[in-house]
């Protein structure tokens, strides 16, 4: 392969220790809550029996031809809770499902448990809507991950025939079919073989499927007819990032997560590849997703219909579908751009997306998961959703997706922390806990202590194995105005240090070195695009990389009626008994009186109101008390 | 019959001369453009040749099944014309077509074109969806406005005969079938044709439809098994008003369209015999549909989906569908219900709806119509429309039931502008023209000369056979805080002589007698009940009857970033040059600089704003001009 485009790598999630703080008690919940929870409703709906090759009579309202992504998921996450520490059980429970894996590879070495069992003479027929790359990129990527956590390579090997499966039928060769999947993944899982593997084919295979795509006489139109498929395809082009090829793709368009794991195989194989108009097409998608089409919260896909990417500034709040799995795919776009950019903007959106769109996505019981997640819940009927899901999360989904994604993220989230590059050690997000990480051909142990995102304070200790001289990048957040930096105790001037959104420090570093950074976060107001026509008028609260929310748990109903006024003070405090120790923000509001209104619908004279005090809590926690009317973007008067 | 509720009945159509001033050249357009227009799509689409007895081979994306009742309502537009005027063409069109129905009615007296035609041996099978008695109550209106603009009797004995075939299948008798109308409307119409004929027997058949109604077991789902139809009904009950008895319904529910139609229904059936606990059922609906229900423009039916009423302040602004035929439907039952009660609460909503959701469903030329009454248009993506119809008005739908409504409603306009009651003239509307009434046993001509509603000023001229003491009333629109009246050149103070919305002037008129009133018209600013959020924060501005709205042609885009402070003067100003000559409100406003706000989505910091003219028109104008953005609700800062 030509030198690689990327300027970092991130850590392994077996380097990464999260303990304590925001984040460690989550990602316990995680691992003993959610991750037994999914297996569960594995058993219960049947996929784990379709994987002992036991059929069940009916499958109404679910998909199986999705189910291998689901388990696949399940075990990447799994693999990272091991590669953070051991579980002879769960390892067990892996392996039994590999052994069911293995023992249902055809002989050519495809796999899918959903075709094998049902539609064996259908394989690859319809790469359109059938999920088989799909299923098989997720496969890969738990593959990747157990090896990485256990050592074990079976999992791998069938994976790895399969890959070289695909490669014997794919490809612009005379004889193999030009197709490309549906639902992109397998992109971006070749490229983790590849980097498991050392297999430099898997990366021009997944440059096939990216260059491939899009381009005409369409794939799955030939595809459908010769299926037999006569009249207009239940969705558009675009629906499959179809419509061009991707470097003439100009915005984000269609299923918002299939274009999100998308660019993220168009980043993955621009940075193996050097192919730099891939990457400018990267960029280009990019910023169309993230600065005309993402919710505060960082999700993205504002329509329900076709899960999708409507077109620019488009951002209805109470119908916003912002599924949290395109949110995750977001993280994994940004982390990917970040990854080969370096620069904090990428930072700043995977932040977002995280802390709000989508850890939103999971109860703090771990038991329960939003798919849509609305910026705005009003009173309406008994089953009268606007996204098509109820408000209150759900224990599962007839296709349960999103369970699975938000449970390998948190199991992998130290990942996201920390990244390498030469001569560079970098922070991306501030989480408790500490990295084992190789700077400059040395071992470094970074550690950080930290209350962030509800306190200001990042203590972080360095520890290198000899004193050397090297950068430490720390993310100075987008968000933060009045960032200060010390060093060893001493007050460093932080504007000569940022560059693309870092304070990189430069300096021969020693055992002990300690740096005191502080992010402070007053309670932030935000205002959207003026095209946002949504959100004329309102405003988000932030602090930190917290959005804020209010509540009908705490604020009554009616909220669109509250109104807080441009000047009104904002306190942010911790309440310990709140969401389970949370900072919620406060302020004096207005609001109208109801009974004064009366029973007409229309006034021209004043009407009463009054004070009211708005209780506002990071969106991220919202329903975790009671169902009911909830807003992000809250009137300014 | 027992004795009326009613204490007004409204004008003849022939009785009243409607010209100049505003309404003159709306009407005439009608007549010489509209009118013709319609029967010229009928001719293109087939339905004239369904009453020839042509079939054609397909009418894919048509409703043969509602032909009659477009061809009904266009006859009876056609009657009203020639009440007002002859026209020996139109009459003879007429007359061909009431000579190709008679030909095809049954020797039982049934009447259905497409039946006949079509499906002969399934009459009568499927009440619930397929409009036979709707079709045929559509034809009694006609017929009996027929013969009162003609004195011929051929349609209206058609008509009786069909109806004595309906009173004949329908009803609670042993051997009956208990069904009632899927659309209602010929409740309304039977009551009409005992108008016409004396034939009290038609009024019992209404009250039979209206009283069956909603009764459990439903008819429609029994009916539904007898055609062998499984599994769940296309819509709820409630969708046809079916899901509870009539006298036990609390809110308005259901297709907004049939629901006018059955409270009309109600309406005319509570009069007519004196049933006071169906009188207090009207009441209530129509609390709930003017008071938790309606648009500021008149509209009713906020959802496409159902075409529908949904939930209390559910009033949403882009998607709202407010049908035409909704508000022309909110009209008759506002028309009926002030016949009633003589209480101007009644003649306002009619007001408010005819001036603006009605007029809106038809273009200045005459040749384009609204099905959708949207409050708002957003800048959106070829085919993305909200209410399921592009803003523009289009020349013909697949289903055409608001042009002739529209047309025979406009035809019939002088029938609204005045009643009559013991020792009683009302005047509901001011409306340039005259009319000739008997109050009191004698003959009085009333004369108003007006430019309302673009003036104030309305001068009235009565001149009764011979001088004689009766009260005329002067409806005082509730939209008027400072209403002045003088008598003969003298100032009269009004608020002695305003009881339920109307000005009653008991003295012995003379000929000659003159009235003076001011109707003074300031802009409103119009605010909505706190709890329809979607208009929270934003003002509708009316000047008189007519709302106004902001479009692009005149404002620019983005008119959601477009904000009116809340103190800034609004200053009214004819236009002669503004369709057609029109009063635009003018005011300063504040908008956005897009440029300086840059390709970012979200801010904390201040952003530039600049001064921007406001002009708005009025909303039944708007889209005269070229499509664009529109808004009824604006916001105030």
């Amino acid at each position: 392969m030509t030198k690689t485009l990327r300027r970092l790598r991130p850590a392994a999630v077996g380097a990464v220790r999260i303990e304590g703080g925001f984040w460690g008690p989550r990602i316990e919940t995680n691992r003993a809550v959610t991750i037994p929870h999914i297996y569960r409703q594995f058993e219960r709906t049947g996929s784990i029996d379709a994987w002992r090759g036991k059929r069940r009579h009916s499958y109404e309202g679910t998909f199986p031809q999705f189910w291998d992504s689901d388990i696949a998921k399940w075990m990447e996450a799994a693999a990272y809770v091991l590669e953070s520490g051991r579980d002879a059980a769960l390892e067990r429970r892996i392996d039994r499902l590999v052994g069911l894996l293995a023992k249902s590879q055809w002989s050519d070495g495809y796999v899918n448990t959903y075709f094998t069992l049902h539609r064996p003479g259908e394989r690859w027929t319809n790469l359109r809507d059938m999920h088989e790359l799909y299923c098989g990129g997720h496969l890969i990527e738990a593959a990747v991950a157990y090896a990485a956590a256990t050592g074990k390579k079976t999992f791998l090997d069938v994976m790895r025939r399969f890959a070289d499966h695909v490669d014997s039928v794919f490809g612009r060769a005379r004889g193999k079919r030009r197709g490309y999947p549906g639902h992109e993944e397998i992109e971006l899982a070749l490229v983790r073989l590849y980097h498991a593997t050392g297999e430099a084919r898997y990366v021009r295979l997944a440059e096939y499927f990216v260059n491939e795509r899009g381009r005409a006489p369409s794939y799955f139109e030939r595809e459908a007819r010769q299926r037999g498929e006569t009249g207009r395809a239940w969705a558009p082009l675009s629906y499959y990032q179809a419509h061009a090829p991707v470097r003439e793709q100009r915005s984000a368009e269609g299923h918002s997560v299939r274009a999100m794991y998308l660019y993220s195989g168009m980043a993955d194989v621009a940075a193996e590849t050097g192919d730099r108009t891939l990457l400018a097409a990267c960029r280009r998608l990019w910023r169309s997703a993230t600065r005309r089409r993402m919710y505060v919260t960082g999700g993205v896909g504002s329509a329900q219909q076709g899960e999708r990417f409507t077109f620019d500034y488009d951002l209805p709040n109470e119908s916003a579908y912002a599924e949290t799995c395109a949110a995750i795919g977001l993280v994994f776009f940004a982390h990917r751009m970040l990854q080969i950019e370096d620069d904090g903007e990428y930072g700043d959106v995977m932040e977002r997306a995280l802390y709000n769109g989508v850890l939103s996505g999971v109860s703090l019981d771990g038991t329960r998961f939003a798919y849509a997640n609305p910026l705005a819940v009003h009173a309406r009927p008994p089953g009268d959703h606007p996204t098509g899901f109820p408000p209150e999360r759900q224990e599962w989904f007839p296709c349960p997706c999103c369970p699975p994604n938000i449970a390998r993220l948190l199991a992998s989230l130290g990942r996201y922390v920390y990244s390498t590059g030469p001569g560079q050690g970098s922070i991306h997000l501030y989480v408790q806990g500490g990295a084992e990480l190789e700077v400059g051909g040395q071992r470094v142990l970074l550690e950080q202590r930290t209350e962030y995102p509800w306190h200001e304070r990042v203590d972080i200790f360095v520890t290198p194995e000899r004193p050397a001289r090297w950068t430490l990048a720390l993310r100075i957040p987008g968000w933060c105005r009045q960032a200060a930096l010390s060093v060893n105790g001493r007050p460093t001037p932080l504007a000569p240090l940022v560059r693309r959104g870092y304070a990189r420090l430069t300096r021969e570093w020693q055992a002990r070195d300690r740096i005191e950074l502080r992010l402070p976060m007053p309670v932030e107001r935000v205002h959207a695009h003026p095209r946002v026509w949504m959100d004329a008028g309102r405003v988000a609260l932030q602090r930190g990389p917290l959005v804020y929310c209010a509540e009908e748990v705490d604020n009554g109903r009616d909220l669109s009626d509250l109104v807080l006024p441009r000047g009104a003070a904002l306190r942010a405090s911790l309440q310990p008994r709140l969401l389970g120790g949370a900072i919620a923000i406060e302020g004096r509001a207005q609001r109208s009186d109801m009974q004064e209104w009366g029973d007409v619908l229309y006034r021209t004279d004043r009407w009463r109101t009054a004070g009211a005090r708005l209780l506002a809590v990071p969106y991220a926690l919202w329903g975790n008390r009671q169902v009911g009317e909830m807003a992000v973007w809250i009137r300014e008067g």
